[in-house]
């Protein structure tokens, strides 16, 4: 019993690992989108977001299933009902990207980023996906310890995502407001992405480090 | 020890109508700070925001103590698990509500909304908060089927968001950018409190719907 409950507790973690990737991806396919409205890209990242929130309900299902018939406590059920919330976070992270691949689509043949303000969302950009691979990391190998890592890159992208602002409200920004519009959105996606990788790393952290299976 | 859960169950529950409450209660004043430029009654929404993030963090821990001592199984399980994400639905709500509180803040004293979008945020924010009260209502007798209604207010509200937008990208838009990151920012955070409403009605639903103690 004890030994299927541990492989039970490693597919779960091999899942969060898989679907934390497929985020990532999702981000990597929006921002080349985003960055050079290119609409293929753009519909390639919705679908995998798409299927990222389908990967996401379906480890849920497994998660209810594991506690269901394993009736886990102590550190097995908190490393479980962590999974949950650390599924939820994954799932909107790849609804983010999803949401910046639609902004470049709908903008389509034009660009969403007027010159001013692309090397800040390139510098973001770059960011996201770092963090997302660093959430990768972090929950394939549990013991690695990269919160001050990825509280930095977080802190970096909520400077950036001021900045935006900074240069959206100054006086010399003449863009209309479409770019108005699209620009405040999809920073703020960008910023939010940051803040559920920063989330899935205090879980993990929480969850005391060393591998689940000996939790 | 049926009996203790029952009292258990019970409990979740009314802390969720009690989380509800105070996301509903949030929004009522940060829509009034936001629309009168309140800074009084922003302060309030955001102190009160912060006590519904303490709230529904507390209410998590009881989840996972009653996982831990009744280890539950089939319709009770899912009750409790569908618990940890209401409440972490709820606890976004307050966040969003304190986020419209921020805007006004953030202005004071002059507004953050031009007249010309001024009734579609009227209307906006009273569809918010009457879902608010609709979502109370189905998390306190969960038999209630609100779901066509919320779906209905939950359109509208879209609708209200897409007129937003409207508004700000057509020609005779003439505000300052200012004034076009906020109405964007705003009428977003608008329309995801109501898709959080959705998802918990949803939920309850999922859930069968009738007493939850008899589940």
């Amino acid at each position: 019993m004890r030994e299927v409950f541990q492989q039970e507790l490693s597919e779960v973690q091999d899942r969060l690992v898989k679907i934390a990737t497929e985020a990532t991806e999702t981000m990597e396919l929006a921002t080349e989108a985003f960055l050079n409205s290119d609409v293929a890209l753009a519909d390639k990242a919705l679908e995998k977001a798409d299927a990222n929130e389908a990967h996401a309900l379906e480890l849920d299902e497994l998660v209810i299933r594991v506690l269901a018939t394993q009736g886990p406590v102590a550190g097995d059920l908190r490393i479980l009902v962590s999974a949950l919330r650390m599924s939820a976070s994954l799932e909107r992270m790849g609804g983010l990207a999803g949401h910046i691949a639609a902004i470049s689509r709908f903008r389509y043949p034009g660009s969403a980023i007027p010159d001013v303000v692309r090397p800040v969302f390139e510098k973001m950009s770059e960011l996201d996906i770092a963090l997302g691979r660093r959430c990768v990391e972090v929950l394939k190998n549990t013991s690695l310890d990269e919160a001050a890592q990825i509280a930095e890159a977080d802190d970096e992208v909520d400077r950036l995502h001021k900045q935006v602002f900074d240069i959206v409200l100054a006086d010399d920004w003449k863009e209309n407001a479409i770019f108005t519009v699209d620009v405040t959105l999809a920073s703020r996606y960008f910023e939010r992405f940051a803040d559920h990788v920063v989330d899935i790393s205090d879980k993990v952290r929480y969850l005391n480090t060393g591998d689940w299976r000996e939790n």
